[in-house]
């Protein structure tokens, strides 16, 4: 194997995967090989320019740690992530959209009951949500974990401030016998994606803005169903025709009610303005 | 721009680059975006198999450091270096062919006298190093700079050894006013590649080896010519012909001539055997 030109390389690079290799990454090998290549060679890129996507991938990959992971972002603003959810959440007609998972969700956050106040602290005006999570025949699904997570009304997750060292608008939740849940969190805000790293860089480059309309994370698990990973946006929310993370859904865009001081529908008092949004989730079934 | 599917995506990334970004990045991009989708769609990629190419990548930007860079050695492994190299080096034929700059190249190594022992304390084998530098016309190229590096006899460069803090058997001479350059240094031996990080894992994931053919790093500058980056490989080495970073050129293997111990081409007495190479490289007068 010698004398391996711009275009024998693409055949020289997939002959090296031994026997031994595990078929299916042989195949997603020799997928990613040819196409990176083929681009490679569409774009005859140089190598100057070899060398900077070499220096941008070695800072997006220091830049991440325990609290920050700019691959999944570079991944979200390039439409990977919505490609590999969409492929892979082809769900019947009824059920509730998946969409992109994003990089702030944070495993073990605590288990609220309903009604409590899961923003645990973080600023924002009130807002109550409820909803339901069925199947899609209809049936409510009891004990469904459902975890939500959010940004505070400066657009910042907990895990983005160095100063919150405990959980706040995030928790977990198990739904009532009717399928039911509620609880009390704050308005979500549109935000811009971190951009004081590469992919910051790397958007300002592309003439890009970083931003992302209002919307609440959800995460919903149980048991005969397939998992749903999907948000609810807010339909008067800027930048829900341009998601930095190409995420929005018709189906999961819904009105965020605002009401004057008053009593809460949980029988709070509330001395300040609050919203209400209420949303159903449809599970699918496992196959 | 709601309701992306995985097929829409493609276009709605390449619609979101806004009319002030670069229109060489722009292509690049665009050209990346829709050969990376195609990968995705074509392998039909899972959302593990997703989360496993972030925390790969990360891995591979984690162990970077001043001294290692793993992209490049993921980027050879893939065969992308040989390929930007190859479109990137058209050379007239009569040139001296180019091959793969590797991640072991380190800036301001100390400048040499012809004769002098650049191995500085590297061990191996002795080996002295004559040639010629010479242009497509075949004048000699006075005060060309040679820059040249190898690993020691166990196969390490300095950068890899943390007791080492100078520059070893790496170097830079100015050719003669007849194009010529002599040093000594050490024999060349097949090397593998960084392989106890990511890309390490790769490869063994693959069943492929991480092994290098015997080899001597070159770079040669001079005003009026286009930058030369090659090496030189030891005929009689193993892994010709399945170098791990598929750099190999039939023209770039040589006679390494070994010798009992005697007087060197250079007056040296030696006590223990040694060998010779010589090489003339010819580089393309600039456009
Ligand atoms: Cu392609
Ligand atoms: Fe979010
Ligand atoms: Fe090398």
């Amino acid at each position: 194997m010698r004398d391996i030109d711009e275009f024998t390389i693409t055949t020289a690079v997939k002959q090296m995967t031994g026997p031994k290799a595990d078929p299916r990454l042989r195949e997603i090998m020799d997928s990613l090989v040819s196409h990176l290549h083929d681009f490679a060679r569409e774009v005859k890129l140089t190598e100057a320019e070899w060398f900077q996507a070499v220096q941008f991938l070695t800072q997006v990959g220091q830049i991440c740690d325990d609290k920050r992971q700019e691959f999944i972002l570079l991944s979200d603003t390039l439409g990977l992530s919505t490609l590999v959810t969409a492929q892979n959440n082809r769900k019947p007609k009824g059920c509730t959209e998946a969409t992109v998972f994003g990089p702030f969700y944070v495993e073990g956050s605590p288990l609220y009951n309903h009604g409590d106040d899961i923003s645990n602290g973080a600023k924002g005006t009130p807002c109550f949500v409820t909803g339901t999570v069925k199947g899609l025949d209809g049936k409510p699904v009891a004990g469904a974990e459902l975890a939500v997570w959010q940004s505070d009304d400066e657009g910042f997750y907990d895990v983005q401030r160095p100063e919150v060292h405990e959980h706040q608008a995030r928790g977990r939740l198990r739904t009532r016998d009717d399928g039911s849940f509620e609880f009390r969190s704050i308005l979500a805000v549109p935000y811009p994606i971190p951009h004081d790293g590469p992919v910051g860089k790397m958007l300002d480059a592309l003439d890009r803005h970083p931003w992302r309309p209002a919307h609440l994370h959800f995460m919903i698990t149980a048991p005969g169903y397939e998992r749903l990973i999907t948000h609810i946006f807010n339909e008067t929310s800027d930048y829900l025709e341009s998601d930095a993370v190409f995420g929005v859904r018709s189906t999961l865009v819904v009105d965020w009610n605002r009401h004057e001081p008053g009593v809460a529908p949980n029988g709070t008092a509330m001395t300040e303005p609050y919203y209400t949004v209420s949303y159903d989730f449809v599970l699918n079934p496992e196959a």
